[in-house]
Parts: C-alpha cells; structure tokens; sequence
C-alpha cells in the first residue's frame, strides 16, 4: 500500500525538512518543526506524488485514499479535542497547497474549513463571539466558492459592500452578528441562483473539494507561466497540508504576528518583528491597526507607545524567542517566522529562511560563517551575486520621500542627482564649469561618450536593458534609467514634459537606477561599503573559484576600476571606443574619408602616437596581467557626424564640402550595419587599419617594458571572424608588423560571435590561441533579433513565455550554449590547449557564469562594475558542480 | 621500384585516359591517343605521384628518377631519330605541366628546351631556316629564364622591343636573323648581370631545372588560389609532360590549327574548326594572320577567299578528318583537338572535350542520345542547368554590335531594349500609354513593384546579386542589370551619366541580363525556343530526378509561368508582396496605423475579401498541387511611405496630420529591419493580421472547391521562428480560425531560417507539419552578414579566396549547410515524417540542389524561371548520387 497521507503533530509525526520533494516545502518544514517539538497546529500533508497519479488516471484518486485521509482527520481530532462535523465542538481545518520549491500566490487555499450553518454555532459558543464565528463563516464560504465552485470572488464583495454602504459602514469591523447573518443570506441565494444547488454542509464533501481544487490549481494558467519561467517542472506536483485551524482573534490573551531571527536589513544578530493582539494574519496584511513590535528594544529604538510583545506577554514572548533559537540552529540560516497566540498558547504556522538586504545577506553570512555555524562555501553561496552591484554604487536612502516622476528600465544601478541637460557638448561644458549634471537623451550613439562620461546619470526615452546607452552606462558604472518612454523630450525647447509636469534644462533631478525612478529634486543617498563583511566574502569566493575573472574596459579610468574590484586582465578592450575621444576622432574621420590608401595611411600615422599611448596607459594599470585587445569593430559610418554644424564643419577640415562628406557618408550607410561592413571585414578591406593598431600595440608594450620591466601580456582579438581564412590573412598581417618591431611577445585569437565561427571552429581554432565568446552578437544572429530593436516585442515574449527571460541578459543555453558547447567541442578537437573566455553581457551574469564553469571556459570578463559579481557567482558555480 | 616515366607515343606507350589521377589529363590523353594509333609527338609523363613525394621529401627527387628520365629521352629520340643536345640533329622538347582537372595558364611550361649556342645552329641546318631557329631560341631563353631563374619576361620584351625600335620594325616578323642574334647577345648579357653566371648550356640542365619549375608551380600564388576556388586538394600534384617539339613553322607543307567535331555555336553534326598554313599555335592566338576554314562546306557560307584545309591539304585533311571519328567514338563526346602539320605530317597535341553554347550542348546530347552513342543519364548530365536560365530569356544577338556604355552585376538574365524613365509611377503610366519601358534607379524597394512589372528591364546602381531589384526581377523573369555603380543618376534632371555620356529619359537602351551590359540603343535579339531538344532534355529529366521543383511565386502571372515550367506546387507564396498593389496598400497603411485592435480588425476586414481573391486566384491555376503560403512576414515600416507627397497623401487617407505620420513611422523604424519585428514576430505581437490571413486562404480553398471540385492543398508557413512556443502559439491561433470556417484541410510547417530554429528543431518539429529552409535568411544570421550590405566586400572575399562563391548564390555548405543537415537530424528524430524543402535563392542553384538532394529534403523551390533548371540539377544530383 503506498502512503499518500504524513501526519504532523505532537507524537506523532511522519516526514521531515529532507522529504520536500515528497511532501512540499511548507510539509516537509511543517513536519520538522512537530519532529523539533515545537508548537505545530497538528495536522497531515497529502503527498506530490498522489498529485502526480491524479493527472495520470485522469483526474481520480486511488481507492485507498479515502480511508488515509479519514486516519489524518482521526488524527487531527485526537490531538485538538475536536471533532470535524461536530455541531458542539467542531473542528476547523485549513487546506493550502505546497510544491517543491515556493510559488507565492501561483496556487489556491481554503481556510476555516468544517463550517456549516450548525458548526459555526458551535463554533460561536466554543469562542464565545458570535460576530466571530459567523464572519469567520462568510470568509470561508467566499473563499470555498471561489476555489472550489468557480463562483468569481468579486460575488461575494459586492454583497458585503452594499450590505456595508446600507448600514453606512466603511469598515467590516463595524459589522455586527446580525448584519453577518443577512450577508450570509444573500451569499446562500446568490450560490443556489448560480449553481442550482445549495452551498454544501457536509464537511467531508467540502475537504474533497478543496483537495480537488488544490490538486487542479497545479495546472492553471498563472502556476504553468510561472513554473515555466522559473524551470520548474510539470512533474513535480504539488503537495496539500490539511491542518487543524488556530484563530489568534478570539480575545486579548490572542495574537498574530511575523518574526525575523535577525534583522533583515542590518543583518545585526537581534530578534526583528511585529504583531497584534487579537488580530488574524490578514488583519496585518490589510494595515487597518498598527502592529506592535516584538522586543522592547525595538520598541525603546523606534519611540512606539503600544508594549512590545516581550512586555505585553512576556511568558510567549521567552517561549518564541526560544524557538527562534532552536530554528536558526537547526536550519543554519535567518528564519523568517509566522505564529499565533490562541487564547495564550504559542502556535508556529510556518518557517522558512528569511529574505534580507544585500547588505544584512553579508553580514548575516559572515557573521555564521565566523562563528562557525556555517562553512565558507556555504557563506558564499548565500549571497546573490546581482545584489553586489546595489552595494558598489550609491543609493538611494530607502527611508527618503521620493517625488517620482516616471518609472524606466533599471539598466545600470546607481543614483545620482544633478541638472538636466540636453546634449553631450553642453553636459561636458557644464561639467567643467562644475556643474553635476544628468544626461537626458531620446537614445544615445557612440557621439555622446564625451557626455556619458561628463554626466552623473543618463535617462533615455527609448532602448532597452541592453541598449547602447544601457550597455555603455553599466560599463561605465554610470546610473542609467533607459527607455523612460512617458517622457516626452523637446530638445528645441530644452525641456521635458513627464505626468504633465514640466522639466527645464537646469532643473535638478534625480536617478535611481536600480529601480529606474526618476525623481524630481534631489534625494538623500547611501554610500558603498567596500571593506569589512563585503572584502571577506569576496577573499572567500576568490578561494573557491575556478573561473577567472577579467573586465570589459579600455578607458584608464574603468581599467583603474576594474583593477581595484578585483579583475585578473582586460578581457576585451574595445578600441573603436578610444577613436570616440575628441583629440583624435578627426584624425580617424581624415582616414575613414581618405581618397585612396595613402592618404589613410597618412591619417593613421597621426593616429598611431595617440592610439600607443592608449594602450601604454592600460598597460601600467594591468602590469603584468593578460590584456585582450579587440581590433576595430565598427562600422566606419558609426564614426561620421550626424547633425548638420558637425557635417559642415568635418567636411571642412578634411576639405570637402559638405554635399561630399554627406554623399560618401550615404555610400557607407547600411541597411542592416549589425551584420555589415564591419569587424575583421574592415581588416581584409583595410589592412593598414589593423596594422596601425598592432604597431601601436608592439610599441606600447615596448614602452611600458622599458619604464617598469614589467612585458606587458598583448593579446590580440580578430572580431567577427567567420572562417579560419579570415583569421589566418589578418594573423599574417600581424606578424608582419611584429617581425618590423622586433618579434614582441603576443597571442592572436577570436571572437566566436557568428554561428557559422562556432560551426567552423575546428578550423578557427587552428590558428587561434584563444576563443572569446561574443555572445552579445552570437545571441542577435543565432535569435536572428538585433538587441537595439528587440524592446518592442521582447516584454510580449516573456510575457508569454515564448522566452524565460531576457536572451540579452541571461544566456540562452538551449540555443546560444548549444553553439557555445559545439564550437568548444569542436575547436579542442584540433587545438586541446586553446584557452577560451566569454566577453558579452553574459559575462556578468550569474546563471551565464555557471554555464560557464560547466563548460570548462578558462575565464569570463565583464564591465568593471559587475567584476565582484562576477568572481561571487564563479565562487557558486564551482561549489554547485562539487555538491552535483 | 616506383615507376615515376611513363612513356607514350607509337608502339610503346604505357598510360590511358583512365589514368587521369597518376598521369593528368593531359598525360592521360596524349597516351590515350597514343594507344588509339593517333600521331602523337612522343615524350613522356612524369606522375603526379612523384610530385607529391618531391613536396613530401623537402623538394628532393628519389634516387631512381634520373635513371627513368634517361630512358624517357631514349625512348623520344629512337622514335624522332634525333638526339638531345646533339649539334647537328638536335631533339627539343616542350615540357609541361597537367594536373587530374584542367588549371588553365596557372602553372608554368617550357618551349623548345634543348636549344643552345650549339644546337640552334644544327636546327637552322635542319629546318633551313636560321631566322625561325634563333627565333625559337630567344623565346627558349626568356621563357625558360622567366619560368626557372626568376628573371621576369618583361627585361626580355623590354629589349626585344628596343631592338626592334633602333631598327624601326613593329613587328617581330619583320626582324631578320642578324637582329635576332644581337638580341641574344644582350639576353645573354642581361642574364650573366642578373645571376652571376651564363645561361646554362647543358640540355640535361636545362631538362632539370624545368621540371623543378613546372613541380614548383603547383604551389605558387595563383594555382593555390585557383584550387581553392574550385576545390581541388592541394595533395593531388601535378604530372610534367616532356613531349618531342613539332613545328607548324617550317614552311608551306606546315600549319597549325584548332577543331570541334561538331558545331560548337549550334551543336549540329559537322566539322568546325580553322587553320594557318607556316604558322605557330601562338599566332592564330596572336591574330595578326586570318585563320582559313577546315571545310569547304564553311568555307563557302562564310563567303571566304583562301582555300579551306580540305582543299589546301586533302590528304592530311581526310586523315584529320578520321581522327575526328575516332575520337568522337571513343571519348563520347564532342572534341576540341589541336593539331601541327610539320612537312605535311598530321600530329596531334591534345584534344579535350570541346565547349559549346547551351543550345549547342542541348543539341549534341539529344542527338548522341538518340542515335546510341550515350544513354539518356549521359545526355541529361552533360547541359549546364545554369545554362537554361539563358534559353528561356530573349537574349542579344551574340554576332551583333554593341555599344557598351557600362557593365554591372548581371543580375537577372535576359535582354530587353525600351526607354529610360526613373520612377515607377512613370514606367507604369507610360507603359499604358504603349512604350517599352526600361526602370532605372539607385536601388529599388518594395514600393518600386509596380514599376518592376512595368519594366521590360531594370537598371540599379547600388546592390548585388541578392540586392531587392535582383531577386524580384530574376522571380519575374525580367532582364536586371544591378549595382552598375558608374551610372550616376540625376533624378531631378531626369537623366543619367555614365562614361562622360549623358542618356535622357526616353533615351533607348538595351540591357542584357546575361552579361550584366548596358548599351546604348535598340539592339538585335535571338528568341527562345522551348520546344524540341529542350523539352526532351526536360522530360528525360523529370524520369530520373527524386527532389521535387515547385516555384516561389505569388502573383497569377508568376504562378502561371512557373507552371508552364513544370513546377509541382508553389514552395513560397510571398503574401507580403500582395499588399504592394495599388487597391491594397491604402487598407494595409491603416492597419499598421490603426491605433488600437478595434481599428486594425477593421482595416483588416477591408483586405480580407482581396486577400481571399489572391489565394484563390493561385489555387485555380495550382489545382491540386501543394501550395506553401507563408503569413506575413516583412517588418510593418516596409510598407510606410516614404517620399513627400506619398506621406501627405497617406496622412490625408488615415486622418493624421503628415508629422504624426512621420512621428509613427520613426516609432516604427528599426536599426537593423533584418532582425528586427517581423515574422512570426508581428504574429504574436498583432495576432489578429495572421487570423485574417488564415481566414482568406480557407475562404479561398472552399471557393475554389465549389468552384472546381478540387480540393486546394494549403500549406501554411510561419516565417522565423526561434523557438517551439512560437509556432505552438500561432497554430493554436490559425486552428480557431479553422474551427470556425468548418474544419478545411491545411497543415502548418515553419520556416527554419534562423541558426535557433535549426538547434531547436527536435522541439519544433514537434509542431510542425513541414519544414522550409528559408537559406536566404540562414545565410544572413549564421555568416553575420547582410544581403543588402554585402556588396561592398563580398568582391573582395572572393578574390582572396576567403569566400569559394557568394554564399547567397550557393549554399555554404560548410556553415549554412552544417545547420541544415543538424535541423534535419533533430527534426527527424521527433518527427519521423516531417516534409522537409528550401526555398531560399539556392533552390535553383545546382550545386545547392545536389546538396539537398544529398540531405534526403523532399523539394526545392526557386523563381519560376529557375524550375527547368531545378529540374535539370536535380536530375544530376540523383544521377550523381548513383554513381557515387
């Protein structure tokens, strides 16, 4: 006979805190507080597996269910005194669900359970307040219809309301019995007129209801969405926990309330709570009283009047705050508690590890990890790596009022306050004049880097997480809220107009990044924390990692940066970047509009000078350490002016007029630029592009070499590669220009960033001393899906499930790892050394990192912001492919 | 012992022509002919095994070859009765290079090797002319100096020409002995400055270093960029051929000359060739003599003067004419043979299977077919199915004048003469005025359709192959020149400028697709012909193909002519190309303008009923043929105006001001269209446009079925998907449809066009009825590579050999192929059944059909001119396939 009921209770109990799969997470925690002794409502959990039969036969249960449901129930009475059905001493029961892993709201719940219209009588004397037992009464027939009979909730509230609205009362508090007793009434017609049968009075009826609706509520729409966005499979099943009822709202010596071990959001080693006299859960949910706090400390801290529960029941209070110990140390974690007091009895609803600060999730773990409740790994494994990045910027105080003026995408965490401003040019004027200034923009292009860099934050009105603003502003570590699309920006009139409101260039603003706020006015702000619990976890995590770390960064600014949070080398430095600054942009626009190679070759040789020191600056940061240099990427036209003062006055210093520069710059426009004229195509087309950048590449290391004896580690990236040919020409270009400068020490490698580079990798990798994975590109041409257009429909996607997440954002292993794990596969087979890394978006993100790690890659690089991140999640990947 | 010689020549020859491999081509049919009795000059080949060791030993030969080599020169001199390096009866001999394929002028050879200061005397005293042996001398010593010391002919020619300057001649045969024996004295002196020691003297030496040269330049620059181009193993090696010299030059009994067995313009069964009496090979090439007929027969319809061959020399003429039999017979096909008359001696120096026109080819296999010489297989294999494409256009009378003003890409073949207008509006309205129109533009967007149909042909300056006005046009079958980027055109000033001339509108020019030119004025055109030998080639064809042609066509003219060549359904129906014509387009404005559901069904309901009329109108002519319809698929801003007036107009129609219009096609605008919101993209984010579209093609099949009483087969295709959820979602929406318009039979398959889709096919196929590999697209997202914006590079990859063709005419198997045969493989593995196609550009490309045939997909589908081609290739490829 196979056991589909666990009973839980004093004496008496079943599972534990390991059957979770079994039993649920609420079950099996339920079951292994009983098993601690702990104050437990007794009750029994119908197991995932009979889940799992009832959709396999069909939606029917095997026939030995019956009388196991009917032993839990047996054991329910025997431990409450109650008897279920019975009119006198009737007993209540709740009926909640419970899968796996938590699916907060995803699935259905009927509490007060039992009653009926003799019951609730019963239930009347026993508490002695009528008013109680009949709304208890409503609630449940309300919440029963709803779950089980498919009678829409909203039936019900309206009849309580207009009962409310005749008797002139807001609040239910101010129903009497007697008003209860008329709803009721109504509730009973409304049921008989919509289903042509009576509100059902026999209790067992009910409990097989309700399990039905438990069991089925597995598969409705919100739980399918949201198990497939979160990988949880259909197979698993829910559980459901039929538990006897305690009412924390029958009298003064009653009480409900929540409780945290710790404070959640210090991580300070001291009780944190509240709760109310004779109140229910919902009670303090709904925010109608004021709930108390639960120590005196607390209460002394915060200046309440109301006693805290330490002195308003001290006896409960000295018995909670013992179990709170017995908790912790059994689950070696914070614990986040849900109790009842019935009429001076401790009840514990539920447990489970509590959810806290980036800051308290540091504190509370080093703080384990010292005392030696938990191991290092275990510390380290706590800490959500995406939260780090809130810790290494500023932030807004979240005590502060907030005028919010528009909600955009958090693209790139951080606040900031400063003046408006509408253009670059004017946001790098104002800064030197010292002004602190926010850069409004429709969208950003490679032309404003000037004014991304001048500027404290940036607010776009279009693009997504993953556009160029957003992508430049994480790199940066700048404060970005993107594609604010209520903001409608007039750049004629210097200003914006949001929620009807008007925001003039001068205007002070604010931009909360990690929420993508907009505030008008300043706002109080938070420093970052670098030392202290945050250094020791990441000491920590630098131990137990495999996976290097490297940095996204070419400016000296973010490779300082990058150095200082810990980034082992430049895994990718983007030298179309360093062409964007104004001393030498000219000189490049000269090349890109040179009639023929020599007057390029002119061009370059002014570039050359500039472009060595560039690369001489990131080499005295680096020292010693590997840097990944990518050759010019983009296509030239990127690099042409757009407005019309600018066209007029390039063309005239490369003396053109304007209708020339304009009629060159329509020759090299594109259609698609993503999958244009660009990458190495630009290196076959112009060697002596890609040579100028070797030489001065050569020459840098030389340089540095000379004034600190330090060899600079050169090495050399090909993008956009996509068949070994491509990589082998330009690999000989390079040479060349190495044996003119004396044979230096350098690597050539690629990016793989095109499918067909992943598929021919075995060839590739015959000539590569490295594979860096693109996946920024590789996700655009595997997705066929340019990340700059993508914000139009990719919300849909995801809401529909069409995609579990942002592909930009987290790596699609089923499609993009699929190629990631070919061209691996392939390119070991002709070259077992080849050392590989990623250097797209994914770099910084944690599930991509793990998938990393399992596939063997040799480091990851990201922007300099996320590199503590970085080194946090490959700390994780590598204890997670220990535990598997 | 290896044997490394083989011999060949009367009586004593050791290879054949199944030998290709060791002996190459040349080799192997010397000593073909050799065997047949043929008069071959004697020599022998050295094998191309012996190359493979030279590069395998470090450039060093095995011990055994001289010996081998001795007894080569042995076996030449007993058969001529002459002696290498003897000064009274010199034997000279030519060595040259031959590898299994034909490699024409990349490797190296040598003339008249043997002569020196000694036996160029002997060879005067032989031939009794001393002029034409110090002639043959100089060109020994440049050839030889050029080929194996690495001096470069031009120091030869340079003082070649300034003798004959000094002296006044233009011409070579002006110069006399004497001067040709100064002019060796200063090569002499030229080569002793050079290398520091004399021209080598020893024959043996001479033998040597030429056949090192010829070994060594199988590896220079060209021949290793030919054989990647054609794919010929670098490992295959090159045989050397030494062959006793013959000389056409030793007076009137001499000629030289070249022959077809058959007529190679027209392919009819008679002699074609042509002679010159005292001459050499190199001056029927150099053409300052008029070659004279072979027969008389040409002779008198040529209306020539000088004798014909079989009236100069009928004796050698019947013995030529033997030849001819004999060779036809034993190598099965039509021969180009090279012969030398020395003193009336007939001896052959190669013969090889002639070239000839498509008709020719036609003509030649139909009638060797018929009259048993090859078998229908034989036939079928031997027309070039890219050669059709030219039959079944007009195409320029190749005999007549043509006054070229430019050449551009030859984009769609045919040839058509009309007037230059620059719009499309105006080529429509003048076409119903009566004119023959010529469309000329800078390139063309969908909004140009109209004035594409208009067209007799069309002119772009900008794009490629692939450009719009080059896929269009070559879909309807009309002449297209594209990117013909020395065309300046001057819109305003209605008129065009190209080589310093200026062509008005109205101006006549001609334009021949075949050949990408552009001529000035009317000029005379050849007719197809459909019938007769093409129509046999054609059905033998059909009886042996496995694949399946259907067409891509979506308007009744285009799906009739596809049809009429034979297509068994319709692979691609483009309905976006629908809402181009004039009626619709206004209605599909204001769906994409629509701003809210309610408006969009409304418009949508407008085009519903002429939607309706479309598929009708192509399940009429398709009868009960399959017919692929794909759901819209092109991003919505395609369809916006774009010019001034077109925007006022369509503000006007939709109620906008023309600003909001401008305002909402920016909205609309997208960076990259190629990846942006399209596809099936725009059906989920508007779902009600692919329900109309579903509801129009069951509509139209229940039309026709009562109107026929056939049932139309619809197949309906989703375009880009990247994941399974898509196509779930967008069949459950086309299902409801069908739920509601009485359960009409249809299936649903998706196109795999992007590199996801291929990886995910197992999970796709599971939806999916059929799958359509859409190879254009493919393409695009596994190289990285826009169609549009190929163009600019795409030359310079072919030219260094990085890219073997334009991948978007051939399918890179390599890349874009490896994806197909993953999708196939995963797709299959669910879904055992699953009809597979392409219908990409490549389904009318041979090589890209002998791929799919190889993959086991069930059809191609190309432009309806393409389909005889399609059917031919794919007769090939099972023929191929058979074989292998």
């Amino acid at each position: 006979m196979t056991q589909w009921v666990y009973k839980f209770g004093s004496g008496s109990t079943e599972g534990n805190a390991a059957m979770k799969n079994l039993l649920g997470g609420k079950g099996a925690n339920l079951a292994e507080m009983a098993s601690l002794g702990l104050p437990v409502p007794p009750g029994f959990t119908i197991t995932t597996d009979l889940c799992t039969a009832y959709y396999a036969h069909d939606k029917t249960y095997p026939d030995d269910l019956a009388a196991q449901v009917k032993d839990g129930l047996a054991h329910i009475e025997a431990l409450t005194g109650r008897t279920f059905g019975d009119a006198k001493n009737p007993l209540l029961v709740s009926v909640r669900s419970g899968a796996r892993t938590s699916m907060p709201g995803m699935m259905d719940t009927v509490l007060n359970l039992g009653l009926n219209d003799e019951t609730v009588e019963g239930l009347a004397e026993l508490s002695g307040d009528r008013r109680f037992a009949l709304e208890s009464y409503r609630r449940f027939m309300a919440m029963y219809c709803d779950v089980v009979l498919g009678i829409h909730h909203h039936v019900f509230e309206d009849i309580v309301n207009m009962h409310k609205d005749s008797r002139g009362h807001v609040l239910d508090t101010k129903m009497q019995a007697g008003d209860w007793e008329s709803v009721i009434e109504d509730f009973n017609a409304a049921i008989s007129r919509r289903l042509g049968r009576d509100f059902p009075q026999d209790p067992q009826e009910q409990l097989r209801g309700a399990i039905n609706a438990v069991f089925d509520s597995w598969n409705n729409e919100r739980a399918i969405i949201y198990r497939r966005l979160n990988d949880i499979p259909a197979g698993w099943g829910t559980a459901v926990n039929v538990q006897a009822m305690v009412f924390g709202n029958v009298g003064n010596k009653s009480a409900t309330g929540v409780a945290f071990t710790r404070d959640p959001s210090t991580g300070s080693n001291r009780y944190y709570g509240e709760f109310l006299i004779n109140a229910q859960g919902e009670d303090v949910v709904a925010g109608i009283r004021t709930p108390q706090t639960l120590t005196r400390e607390w209460r002394e801290e915060m200046g309440e009047d109301l006693p805290s529960m330490e002195e308003a029941m001290p006896d409960v209070y000295a018995e909670l705050a013992s179990v709170f110990g017995k908790l912790e140390d059994h689950y070696r974690d914070m614990q986040d508690i849900e109790f009842t007091v019935e009429r001076g009895k401790l009840w514990l609803l539920q447990t489970r590890t509590g959810k806290r600060t980036a800051r308290a999730a540091l504190r509370i773990a080093v703080d384990m990890a010292q005392s030696g409740q938990i191991t290092k790994e275990e510390a380290v494994s706590r800490i959500d790596p995406v939260s780090l990045d809130r810790l290494l910027h500023p932030a807004l105080d979240e005590s502060a009022e907030r005028d919010i003026l528009t909600v955009g995408l958090p693209a790139s965490p951080g606040a900031a306050t400063g003046e408006v401003v509408f253009t670059s040019d004017e946001a790098e004027k104002l800064l030197k004049a010292g002004h602190k200034i926010i850069l409004v923009r429709v969208e950003t292009s490679p032309e404003d880097i000037h004014g991304m860099h001048a500027a404290e934050a940036i607010i776009t009105t279009r693009g997504g997480m993953t556009s160029h603003a957003a992508v430049v502003a994480r790199g940066m570590g700048t404060p970005c809220v993107a594609g604010a699309g209520d903001i409608r920006v007039d750049s004629e009139a210097q200003h914006f107009i949001v929620a009807g409101r008007m925001i003039k260039k001068g205007d002070i603003v604010t931009v909360d990044g990690a929420s993508g706020q907009v505030l008008a006015g300043a706002a109080q702000m938070v420093q970052p924390e670098l030392s202290g619990d945050f250094a020791e976890i990441m000491s920590w995590a630098d131990d137990i990692r495999v996976l290097g770390v490297r940095a996204n960064a070419e400016t000296p600014a973010d490779v300082r940066t990058a150095r200082d949070f810990g980034a082992e080398g430049i895994g990718l430095c983007r030298t179309e970047h360093m062409f964007f600054e104004a001393d030498r942009l000219g000189y490049f626009r000269e090349m890109i509009l040179a009639k023929d190679r020599q007057c390029r070759e002119s061009a370059l040789a002014k570039i050359l000078p500039i472009q060595t020191g560039d690369f001489a600056a990131i080499f005295r940061i680096m020292e010693d350490r590997p840097c990944t240099i990518r050759l010019l990427d983009p296509p030239l036209h990127e690099f042409l002016p757009h407005t019309e003062d600018d066209i007029a006055s390039v063309a005239e210093s490369v003396g053109m007029t304007a209708f020339e520069l304009i009629a060159q710059a329509k020759g090299l426009a594109e259609s698609n630029p993503m999958l244009g004229h660009r990458g190495c195509r630009l290196g076959i087309s112009y060697p002596e592009i890609y040579e100028m950048q070797a030489r001065a590449i050569f020459a840098a290391q030389k340089q540095v070499e000379d004034e600190t004896g330090f060899m600079p580690v050169a090495e050399i990236m090909i993008p956009l590669v996509s068949s070994d040919r491509e990589l082998e020409i330009l690999k000989n270009t390079i040479a060349r220009v190495a044996d003119e400068m004396g044979s230096p020490t350098y690597t050539v490698g690629t990016m793989i960033e095109l499918p067909r580079a992943a598929l021919r990798a075995a060839d590739i990798a015959k000539h590569a001393s490295f594979f860096s994975f693109g996946t920024n590109d590789l996700t655009q041409t595997t997705f066929g899906l340019s990340r700059d257009d993508a914000g139009n429909f990719l919300p849909d996607y995801i809401a529909q499930g069409i995609m579990a997440k942002d592909p930009f954002a987290t790596l699609d292993q089923d499609g993009v790892g699929d190629l990631i794990s070919i061209a691996l596969k392939r390119g070991r087979s002709t070259n077992a050394d080849i050392k590989t890394g990623i250097c797209g978006e994914h770099g910084g993100d944690p599930a991509s990192i793990a998938f990393c790690h399992a596939q063997g890659l040799n480091y990851v690089s990201c922007s300099p912001y996320r590199v503590p991140a970085a080194r946090l999640a490959a700390a994780q990947a590598a204890i997670g492919a220990a535990l598997r």
